[in-house]
């Protein structure tokens, strides 16, 4: 084989597994707020700051931070995540679920009835959730324009491939597509230790 | 088929499922110490007190809990793992090296050439390692008669398969087979968050 030719073939396997991958975040844990949850904890009509924007579009990190309490453990300083959404939600690792002495169930975002509560703090304000801590399940945010090359379909269960120093194989892995989704798979870090995630690690889903 | 049939089917299946499969096991962080580290934490010739014996033959927890001190963060109350070793050890999960402060690396136990440093502390007496601080790589211990059935061979590199609520394939898994073993297979609290462990959680090798 010529120079060129190896050059051609390498160049094009690089880009074929580019194609079929998609980026991986660690979320850390971070709290989703609603109007109501905002008016306590900040006062009637507050807004909150945004900070940095985040993969998905519109969505960000405030600069604002609050304290979740549990039965047996406390964290300061959480990430708050805005916009504000219909339902408040806390999302922590498993890690973080002993630590608070709270027992949280594994649930897509959203998907809360039934799990256990929280209090939130904010200074000398509270606001109980009597719902809504929730372990994150795996997913990948995936763009309609993506779909297709991924070869995958909304709400499909897939099996995804991590290469790293700790490599692994994710199951039981959601798909979502719109057309508002920027294509990243979401982790939290027990999931991104687990792996050996570092910045940049990239998933490939596996057929 | 007859109900009979069925149940000797279903039987086999299940035997067959747990001659091919191990139970897992989730490590907490701990602590090995050499002759010359129990002198200084605990005074000369001191022995450690077994409390609990563990899965594998003669290895214990010990009574003694001291604490491990990182650049900027302390566990104290952390396990104690007898009986000595010829090197002292400290294994900790990635979520652990970071609240510690520390740059552990990944390692099989044992191999700590090259390794970050970290404190031992026992009241005032303190007991420095220049290296020995380590993330345990995931492995499985395989007693000699087991390993004929897994039909693995010893430092063999393969996949599990651990079906829980958060199922995944850990990969790159290393097996290490001997006579004094239970045949085990060990994780750290990362990976087991991660894969949904809870006690009793089996994996079983994919080819």
């Amino acid at each position: 084989m010529r120079m060129e030719e190896i050059i051609d073939t390498v160049a094009q396997r690089v880009e074929q597994e580019i194609n079929n991958s998609f980026e991986i975040e660690a979320s850390g844990r971070h709290i989703h707020l609603s109007r109501e949850a905002v008016d306590a904890l900040f006062g009637e009509g507050y807004e909150l700051t945004p900070k940095k924007y985040l993969s998905q579009p519109g969505q960000y990190a405030a600069t604002e931070r609050i304290s979740i309490i549990g039965p047996s453990g406390v964290f300061h300083n959480v990430s708050i995540l805005g916009p504000v959404r219909k339902e408040s939600q806390v999302e922590v690792s498993l890690t973080d679920a002993r630590a608070l002495g709270a027992k949280a169930k594994l649930r897509l975002s959203g998907d809360t009835k039934g799990t256990a509560g929280i209090i939130l703090m904010n200074g000398s304000k509270i606001y109980v959730m009597d719902h809504g801590l929730i372990v994150a399940k795996r997913h990948i945010h995936v763009n309609e324009k993506d779909a297709k090359k991924l070869n995958v379909t909304d709400q499909e269960v897939v099996k995804v491939q991590v290469n790293s120093e700790r490599p692994l194989i994710f199951d039981d892995v959601v798909v979502r597509i719109s057309p508002k989704f920027r294509t990243f798979m979401h982790i939290d870090y027990d999931e991104a230790n687990a792996c050996g995630f570092t910045k940049g690690t990239r998933g490939r889903i596996l057929r």
